[in-house]
């Protein structure tokens, strides 16, 4: 489909849009359009400022913009498409134009735009476990990540510090795994130490579905983590029963990989299945479901003569393949209810996914291509570069962090589906997606800073490919931006005095050998996370 | 104006109200209707299921709202009186739908509400000055007094601890003053120990003016504090020339009071008024500025020669009389600006005010009558039981507060203008107030805390006059409501488990011997805070 030609016509021309201009279209994508552009206070109506066409031809998340003196056109393939057009629009406006305002105009210029993203997964990681984030900030993100063209929200809802969900069938986990009496801020092998504050939160049921609602209407895609069988002492402080031991757990007050495992039996799966029918029907549509398995540590398993029992009936002959087969159970149960798994790479290393599964190599980009030549889907996540939870410079005024550093420019070099790779795997990676593991991240302000603006970078691998070789010239058009919505973001010059979070400490394993370390362990079915 | 005949006659049927209703009436009204139930996404058009109708024999405030079975009317004088119908309309609806939804439908219950609030202040006070307060905070917390039909924020922007807003004229005020290395951990007379987190932040002038347009959208005055003359270490950090002795201060690391003042001579009062061009300029329409003039510790002008000449050549005989000048002088400007001055209690009994200066009695509401007597407005705003950063029990499960106990009844059954004042003196009230003073507030979280709910009792007080004897029965629908937006209030039964700060610490001075002490100083025109 073509745009109008007086508007072809006239593409020097620019537009004037002012607050209350008129969208025309179909429903559903005059919906997108003005929540794209809510500062603007778009009215629906019959023929308008903005007029939308529908053209089934173009991809799901395609669009062309058109802006010429006599209006502005938009053409999608859906909702997603059009809502892509007008943050596209958006951004053809001053950074003014993101802030709240009772009246506006604004002048916009003669553009032909016709664009579709490169990767269907353009994704941010937030773990809500180690440090709660209340849902006005997730939404906040939802919205940041949207004016990004970012879909997919991983939420890492639970590990060995904290379970972050209402459970109705499973009452104690909101009400004993959802907070710690204490918080460790030692520095890995430094002597303990203790911040004596308590720390907790979770969302209700209600919360969930508003937050679901929130992102699909963003065209965001919420992917619930519950991240298993490892990582489990949250869990295991509530219901010690669906672990390997029996034994009771504290909800853990300090970082590192802990033993905590649940058991592969039945009722451990059952649980968790009541769990997804739990999420599945808050959050609503649910296309995927992470299911971790990652830094297991499998010595009860081997152990416990239950469990050996089972692995037995089941002819499987290590813990290793028991925890394939664990994983795959789970799987199969999502799919019965309408969704993809999504794992750590060591679920992949310990082989026996199910095919639809999808992989997030954070061990490094060869264990992804493993994956990819196996022909699962691949959402590229490696540590270096898309750990946040690394400091930006190795430099004292910088946060602590778990380590130095990943820069902006880090992250804009990094090709989620390399040249190297055949063509047959680089057509399994479905994305890219920035992690933001939060053991040093302990509020929002710090949330801020460590994901922004090195998520505009990731925003643009997504959706391009790759970042171009003018990134760096066009991250002041994105500081601009980051300014007037008030994110906290890192400034170029390094930190603000007041967002260096001392002592920071030195990296105790420069990041270039983590990568070989990890690289070198996605050989063995049994490996978890290297000591640092 | 009656509402309709056929509205008036049927009013025990209900109204059925959905996502993407149409209002109509005057625009300005309806954009006021239309922000009120911003998740409802209402449509202004020519004849709706909500009709407004303006009918200027009605207060500015004051509204009819009638539900009948064929429609929703409102009758308001102006755009606060229709903002405040769409509130009560908002709250007859399901607690669920101050949440954000993409399609929904409500049933209205038949109503006829005639009403008017009692009081024209109906405030909360944030001191960003101690900890920070993000804009985004700032425009939630907007929200949330809009729906409590709350009409005052004011921002205490500076203070020993820092200065919160970007000045062209001044820059060093946000680079230097804008932060500090540390702060204070201990406990009143404890070791003095440290966290070693830097703290700092402030609003750039375009983050005001989005905080100004914002704020009065829904209604919600903001009222700028600059607290001087004492207060200044923050000042003086950046620009000592302006204090009283030339000496540099750090930006203060803890509490109390400290002696760093402002020179009273006329570079510091061009400074200042210069600082209000900023705000105000950045801001809009500010009818009222605070400028403190609390906790003076006046040793200084005492001492330094050149303000003894400058007293002497004033025809002044002591220093407590050169701060009256002073606050005067600075009161004169902000007339010329259009803006009345706000004071705290001690610039009442130092003497004389300009007539039209509002006087807010913090050290109780003995003063508070004084100040009414004498013919200033009065905004009620004593410690006891409108300071909420006083805990709500006296007990160890509570965040580390000033001092012990304030609950939501407490505040529920306060008077803002007692029924033992005389007419005029009860006339002189323009309202209710609370404070959040914000020394053991250091995060988002804990402001929701404290302040929740014992202000929707505030919202209460400044409404109808009294919280009234059923104020525990509903409650619970305001907590409700609170839940559903997501307000970590404090429970009924005391706080979660991670809404524990501790060590929390016993009151140093119960509430009632603090309140005589700070009684017995307002007849002092040189005293100030008691040291606790």
């Amino acid at each position: 489909m073509i745009p109008r030609p007086e508007l072809l016509n006239d593409l020097s021309g620019s537009y004037e849009l002012s607050t209350g201009a008129v969208v025309s279209g179909p429903a559903e994508l005059v919906d997108a359009v003005r929540l794209a552009l809510a500062p603007l206070d778009l009215r629906p109506g019959d023929s308008g400022d903005i007029d939308i066409r529908q053209d089934p031809g173009l991809g799901p998340e395609a669009y062309r913009l058109t802006v010429g003196s006599r209006g502005i056109e938009i053409t999608a393939g859906g909702r997603a498409g059009a809502f892509y057009a007008a943050q596209s629009l958006h951004q053809l406006l001053p950074d003014a134009s993101y802030r709240f305002s009772t009246r506006a105009s604004w002048l916009v210029p003669g553009v032909r735009i016709e664009d579709a993203p490169r990767f269907s997964w353009r994704g941010l990681h937030l773990d809500v476990a180690r440090h709660f984030s209340t849902k006005r900030e997730v939404l906040r993100l939802i919205d940041l990540m949207a004016m990004h063209k970012m879909n997919r929200l991983h939420l890492h809802l639970v590990d060995d510090q904290g379970w972050r969900v209402e459970s109705k069938a499973y009452p104690l986990l909101h009400e004993v795994s959802s907070h710690r009496p204490r918080t460790a801020t030692n520095y890995y092998k430094e002597p303990e130490s203790y911040d004596d504050i308590p720390h907790g939160g979770y969302y209700t049921l209600d919360d969930l579905a508003e937050i679901g609602a929130y992102a699909r209407a963003r065209c965001v895609t919420v992917v619930p983590e519950i991240d298993v069988p490892g990582h489990a002492s949250a869990i295991l402080a509530a219901y010690p029963a669906f672990g390997a031991t029996g034994e009771r757990y504290d909800v853990l007050d300090r970082w590192g990989i802990s033993p905590a495992i649940l058991s592969p039996l039945p009722p451990t799966i059952e649980f968790l299945t009541t769990i997804f029918d739990e999420l599945i029907g808050a959050l609503g549509e649910t296309p995927f479901v992470h299911i971790g398995g990652d830094e297991v540590v499998l010595d009860h398993w081997n152990e416990a003569a239950e469990i050996i029992a089972f692995r037995d009936s089941l002819g499987l002959s290590s813990a290793s393949e028991l925890q394939a087969w664990f994983l795959r159970r789970l799987a199969d149960a999502l799919a019965e209810r309408g969704a993809r798994a999504v794992v750590w790479d060591e679920a992949f290393v310990a082989g026996g996914l199910r095919e639809d599964t999808v992989v997030m190599p954070w061990r490094g980009m060869g264990v992804g291509r493993r994956a990819a030549a196996a022909g699962h889907d691949v959402v590229a996540t490696p540590v270096f570069p898309l750990y946040f939870d690394y400091a930006e410079a190795s430099s004292a005024d910088e946060p602590m962090a778990i380590g130095d550093a990943t820069s902006v420019s880090d992250v804009a070099a990094f090709s989620p589906a390399p040249a190297e790779w055949s063509e047959a795997e680089r057509a399994r990676v479905a994305g890219v997606q920035a992690q933001l593991w939060t053991e040093r991240v302990s509020d929002p302000r710090t949330v801020d800073y460590r994901l922004w603006p090195r998520s505009c970078a990731v925003a643009e691998l997504g959706w391009a490919g790759a970042a171009g070789d003018d990134f760096a010239a066009r991250l002041d058009r994105h500081l601009g931006r980051l300014d007037a919505i008030g994110v906290e973001y890192r400034p170029a010059a390094g930190p603000h005095p007041w967002q260096r979070r001392r002592p920071h400490r030195p990296s105790v394993v420069p990041i270039a050998g983590m990568m070989e370390k990890l690289e070198a362990m996605t050989h063995d079915a049994e490996s978890t996370r290297p000591s640092v």
